[in-house]
Formats: structure tokens, sequence, C-alpha cells
């Protein structure tokens, strides 16, 4: 989905909305060699860049979300709604699609 | 889907129903060059125009929207209510279709 | 669906029905030139006839309806339960489906 | 659906539900012809004969009946268990897919 | 569905489902010819056996039951669970799918 | 589902899930003649061996089985999730799936 | 799906998620043969890795897990979201997808 955004930095998801990245897989081997493009696997890990501020219940309180921007996330194989900013491609996920953090 | 309606202004959204209207992409190119009608990309940002006094929760209270008029939005691919009035083409969403809002 | 109806003013919806009639294109032009039935398109606007007391929430109270009698709305393109009295043809919409009030 | 109901005033129906009678359209036309049977339009108005108790609600209350023995209501084109007494036929509805009451 | 139940009798239907037996149309006419078993209709009529002690509500307390042991009932045309007990079949139904009792 | 557990009774099940076996038809006849394995037949009877603390409700309280290891059942034809162990065919049913408790 | 973690041990299932590993059936005979890889059945039979905090209720309250880390827990057949790190394979279940304790 294209859009004319200037900056990803500007968007701001709604209720359960989480804004991701997907982590690029390195493109050079352990040994130093640069892959070319067509062997860079893609990746279910993402980094969380903004999180909107939570659904609401049924007495209108906002439930709380589970990861915050900053954290690294493993993402479901299919589903998000995909977001292009440029030559960039980012992800939007409900809070509960998202299936574990990333600790390091 | 047509009306006879004068002016879009006169649409007052029902419940959780937010009225926007698709930003077009620029005809110009950055260089000052006009594009043809065809070069120029649909969108997935829009404006909105009005919102609804929000859904009814099950005591009868109204629940909070996320958006006003004047907010823009990202809007999902698919999805929405069209409506045209004259040559200018509408859609209505639910609140919680809405995937962000575009800050500036 | 056909009826023996003598007249629509007899028709009282339940629940959350809203029995509405759409507002026909006018057969003029804005020069005066009549146009053939053929010519004249079907719009998404209603005016509203009749309206149910309400659905039902789990205390057993009445949910209020967003419109009256005599209200202007939005419909969808699609769905109601179409109802005939003699050659006029009317709807009976669910109150949450419809759109937006028209405000004149 | 065969029954071997001596009269249809034996069955009570039960919870929410509604039983009616279709109204067969008149077989003689304004000016006293009698029409053949292939002419007579079915539609979908129909007498209330018994009504259920109602619906439990989760507090093991019961959700009042919007209709009662005796209302006219318009019924809707498709649904509704059919059951056959003797040659008459009749319906059972739920109290919520009934369409609207018939003032005279 | 067979069993090797030496009784029906030794059956408890559990939570809201209702032992039903079809009653059997006559097999005899109103002048006493007997009926070749061919021309015996199934009917929707049957008699209730026993009853479940009723659905559980969300705060754990049983919810009422409709019918009872020993009424007649209307059932639907299709669905409920077939028993077999020797050469006799019998059916399991839950509470709200019984259409009406049927008084005598 | 095969699994490489020694015995069926280190299997307890979670929520509201009730292991079964189904018992199996004699294979002798009433005169003593045993029977091939062919013409036994299979029955919907079974043996509860164990049940697990019921599912959870709203409040985080657990709700009520319906039945106790030890207990004689009414499974239903189809469902239920298959597990063998070693030759013996074991099945796991939700509490309310099952049908009737058989009284003996 | 593929991952470039390092580790699953720096996996958080989030909400009600349950991080397993298959138990792989044993290779070697019970006569201390080897066998050929294509002859290990796979089991369904799992290690719990990890679990979520749990999902949330509707007053915001964690709901409590069935398992924890280190037990041995009997899988569905099918679903559940597969990982795999390096050559080993996981799967994420939701708390209530695990049909049974395996107790030793």
């Amino acid at each position: 989905m294209s859009t004319a955004l200037k900056s990803i930095k500007s968007l701001a998801p709604l209720l359960d909305r989480v804004l991701v990245q997907r982590i690029k897989a390195g493109t050079k081997t352990a040994g130093g060699i640069f892959l070319p493009e067509s062997a860079v696997k893609e990746l279910n890990e993402a980094k969380v860049l903004a999180v909107g501020p939570g659904a609401m219940d049924k007495e209108g309180k906002r439930i709380g979300m589970s990861v915050q921007a900053g954290d690294k996330v493993l993402i479901p194989q299919y589903g998000g709604s995909p977001i292009k900013v440029g030559d960039e491609e980012y992800s939007l996920f409900r809070d509960h699609e998202l299936l574990a953090k990333i600790n390091e």
C-alpha cells in the first residue's frame, strides 16, 4: 500500500495496532562474503517502531499493550497491513497477533 | 454509490462511522512537471471530514472515537463504503478500521 | 415482497428496524427537460418513514435509535428487506446499517 | 413438516418462538370475480396465533416478546419452520425475525 | 449410532440435552384398516423421555429447562443426535432446539 | 495420533477435556460363539478415564465438570481427538461434547 | 518460519502462548539397533520451553496458564505456529489448544 508519507515517524497507530519493520537478514556471510539479494532470506523478526494506545474494553478503559517501541518481536508468517514509505516496507499488526518478544 | 447531495458537508455519519476523503497524490513531479492522470498513484492516506457520535456500549454509553475532523489517517487498502458527490469520491469507515493517525 | 397493505402507514417496525423510502432522482434536468425513466439514476438516499422502539440490551432496556421519522439518511448499496405496497417500494433496515444522516 | 396434531391450538411455542399463519390474498377481485387458485399471490403478512414465554437472558429472566396473539405482522420472505396441520400451513419464527407489526 | 444399552432408561442426558422418541403415526386408518409400513408418515412430534440438568450460565448456575419428561414436543425437521437401542430409535436435542410443547 | 506414552494413566487432561476409551462390543455372541473381528460393531459408549479441572469462566473460576473418572458416557459419532498408546485407542472430548451419562 | 535467533531462549511468548518442542521418538530400538531417519515416527508429545504471562480478561487481569516451562504436554495433530532456529524446530500454541499434561 503506497503512501506519500515523508517519514514513517509521522505514523501514530490507532487502538491496539503495532507498527513494525521486518529485520533484514544479514547480506554478508559469517566469513564476510556479500550475498546476492536473492539469497537473503525473509525473516519473521521485526522491530517495533510505534504502538497504539490500546483497544478499549467494554467499560471504555484502554487494554494494555504487550510490547513497546524498541522491542524486537516474532511476527506471524502471514497477515498484517503492509505500508510502503519510499523504498522501505513496514507492517501494522494488532497487538494480539504478535507471537513473542525477542530478548537479547 | 451515487447521491443527489448538494454538498458533502450535509452528511453526518452515524454511530462509529468516519467520513474521509482520499488524499490525491501530487500531479506535478518534484521538478514541476505535470504528470498525466494515469501516472497519479492512488494513496491510502485520507483526510477526516466528519465523525459519528460513537458506537453504543452495552450500558447505552457512547464509546469514544479515535479521530476527529481534520485528522489525516491511514486507511485500509480495501473496505469502506464509497460515496460520490458530484465528481468527488468519499468513503465511510468504522472507527476501528482506520489504521493510524498521520501527524505532520 | 408483496403485501396487501392498504397504506404503508400501518407498518410499525419492530425492535431496531427502520422503514425508509428511497428518494427518487429528479426526472427533470436542471433546464426543465423531462428525462425518460431509464435515465433516472437510483440513489442511496432515503427518507425515514417510521422507526422501531429499539433493540433490547441484556438488562431488558431499549437501546436508543439513531434516527427518527422524517430524517433523510444515506443507506447502504445492498441489504435491507424490500417491501412493496401497491406500486411503491420501501425498505426495512436495522438502525446500525444506516450510514449517515443527511442534514439540509 | 407433517404432524398428527388435531388442532393448531394445542401448540405452545417454546422460548422466543412465534406461531403465525400467512394471510391469504383475497381470491375475489374488487369487482367480485373469483380468481383461480394460481392467480392468488402469496403475501408476507401473517397473523400471530401464539407466542412463547420469551428467551432467557444471562440472569435467567425472560426477555419480553415484541408481539402477542392476534397481532398482524410482516414476516421475512425466507426462513421460519413450516408446520402442517391437516391442510393448513403455519410457521414458527423467532421473535426478532419478525419485521414489523401491522396496525389497522 | 449403535449402543449396547440394555434400556433407554439408563441414559441421563448431560447439560441442556433432551432425550426424545418420535411418535409413530398410527398404522391403522380411522376406519380400522391396517396400513402397510411404507404408508406410515414420519412425524415431527416426539415424547420427552428424559432431560438434562440444564446448561451452566457464566456464574455457574443452571439455566432452567423448557420441558420435562412426559411432555409432548414439536421437534425440528433436521438435527439432533440419533441413538439406537435394540430396534428402537431415539434422539437427543438441545433444549433450545425444540420448537413447541404440544398440549392435549 | 501416535505417542510414546508408557501408560495412558500418565495423561492429565487440561481445562474441560475428558479422556475416554470406547467400550468394545462383546466379541462373543449370547450363545458363547466367538465373533470374528470384522463382525464387532463400533459403539458410541465410552468409559471416562480422567477429566480436566474444568474450563475457566470470565472471573477466573473453574466451571464444574459434568462427569468424573469411572463414569460411562454416550459420546458423539464424530469429533474428539484420537490418541494411541501402544495398540489401544483413546479419545479426548470437551465436557460439553459428551451427550449423556449411562447409569447401570 | 525462519529466524535469525541465536538461541530459542531469547523468545518470550506473548499473552497465552506456549513455546514447545516436539519430543523426538527414539532413534534406537529397544534392542539398541539404530533406526534410519525415515523410520522415526513423529510424536505429538512436546516439552514446554516457555509460557506467556496469560491472556487478559475483560477486567484487564491475566488469566492463569495451564502449564509451565518444563512440563511435558500432548499437543494437537495440527495447528500451532512453527518456528525454526538453526536446525531445530519449535512451535507456539495458545494455552487452550494443548490437550493434556503428561505426568511421569
